[in-house]
């Protein structure tokens, strides 16, 4: 078994998914209102994982068999970071979590003020869809409802509203439906818009299903664990915030253990189901993997 | 020259586009968490114009010569007013207009709380676009281009920022700029949508993007003139509401009656542009007319 070397593909993709997230902002910059476009940009270049992207490039990749991909492919995997990022920057308002900080810069409104934050994260999620239907390809309509279907009502949006629900429920099914919605829909969407955008068959796009249901999950759980057990450094915030929040997370429901082996098995499950797109050791492999094994 | 009934039209259609709204939310309710459906109900349903749909739903039928329309075209009627009414949601928040009532009820976020409100104008704006990409139709892609572009940040949220920059500029370049982009632009991709989701040419498209630009702008200045010249219990908010929260308004850059004279232009020109897709006094004449001469 060859020995797959995750660090290198992961900053060789992210910076790959920052060059483009310039180039197309810098191809629509003439017609963007100058102070918007630096709020949007501010919140777009401020690092973090690029997961979606990363996930939808590579399993184009895995469908292509290569390392070169469409402008489709391209545009897909900015609208997903366009998206993962109007959701942070809402997210972040007062009247949701106000947070001051985000990846140890101040969030969005703490720069710009509230009334643009709100229309920056507007302009992002619009966009989005910009990008994503941006040519004359007929798979760009089903990219969209991929895209719109795991960030609205019924994806993660819905999700956050079931987060902030004062009905909200302690129990597993609660818990993982929540999630499903609110981190894994979006996720699933990226891996499945990576085999749609690659013109993948209906074999790889359920396999890209199973294996992005499976790693949002995991994911999830894994953020829930690193609240109990992770170092306060890499996380960038303290230890326990979930706990001291009310926050309904899986080691609060499940216990630690019974958290840690159901992320592991989700895993197993995504590795699995990728195991024809993939043979050997590949990067999918490696970021199901990491999706759990992370420190922040 | 036939004398066209708006009024009964105008009524027939908003019915309509009501029935459609509840319908299409029907579809998806099962899926929505409860609370936010209600939430966007709450919005959707409240009563308003609907004259982006109605201009959607009009193009499509002066190119079909019929008032049967596909469900493409119906799904873009609605998703015309699922943005239309995100917009008016977020703008309401605290954050920006800071507005307790909406054509005399409570709004969202009064009802629902901040937090939901803005999940809430996000859900609304992220499902017009699984709408739109809501089926197998090639077209779909090309509307969900018009549609973003029409509302994304060189579009309507684009021209909100112009309206809220502390350097906003008096003339009459800039505040032309900014309500093409904050009002025209929706209006001009609802009569362009109307246009393509019903298989119209080319020179249909062009005639439906010079109407929709002339009535876009017409109907912003005709706002600025009822603030002026309205009546409060028609309006329903005092008149000179603009002049005292310090806006820049086309009476007060051009004066009232130069303002007026450049509406009746350019409800002049939107006609002159579709009569050759409506010969006779029609719905799309009619409704250019309407756009300045109405007393809401």
């Amino acid at each position: 078994m060859t020995s797959f070397n995750l660090d290198a593909y992961l900053n060789a993709q992210q910076q790959r998914v920052e060059a483009l997230l310039l180039s197309r902002t810098e191809e629509v910059a003439s017609k963007v209102p100058p102070r918007l476009l630096e709020s949007m940009r501010y919140s777009l270049m401020a690092g973090g994982k690029r997961l979606r992207p990363v996930l939808c490039l590579s399993f184009a990749e895995a469908v292509l068999k290569q390392s070169t991909v469409s402008r489709v492919v391209e545009d897909c995997a900015c609208a997903l970071e366009f998206i993962h990022t109007y959701s942070l920057v809402h997210d972040d308002l007062p009247a949701m979590d106000d947070d001051d900080l985000r990846r140890g810069r101040p969030t969005n409104h703490k720069v710009y003020g509230e009334a643009m934050a709100i229309l920056t994260g507007d302009s992002l999620l619009t966009d989005a869809f910009a990008l994503v239907a941006g040519g004359p390809e007929p798979v760009r309509a089903a990219l969209c409802r991929e895209l719109a279907e795991g960030s609205g009502s019924w994806g993660m949006v819905g999700g956050q509203v079931l987060d902030i629900a004062d009905d909200r429920l302690a129990n597993i099914d609660y818990l993982t439906r929540l999630h499903r919605m609110k981190t894994g829909a979006l996720i699933r969407a990226a891996c499945r818009m990576g085999v749609l955008s690659a013109g993948g068959d209906e074999d790889a796009l359920r396999r890209a299903d199973i294996y992005g249901d499976a790693v949002g999950l995991a994911f999830q759980i894994a953020d829930d664990v690193l609240d109990v057990t992770g170092d306060a450094s890499s996380l960038g915030k303290p230890v326990g915030a979930d706990a001291a929040a009310g926050r309904f997370t899986f080691p609060a429901v499940l216990g630690l253990e019974e958290s840690k082996q159901l992320a592991a098995s989700k895993v197993a499950e995504a590795i699995a189901a990728v195991r024809t797109l993939e043979p050997g050791d590949g990067p999918l492999a490696a970021l199901a993997r990491y999706s759990v094994e992370r420190s922040s």
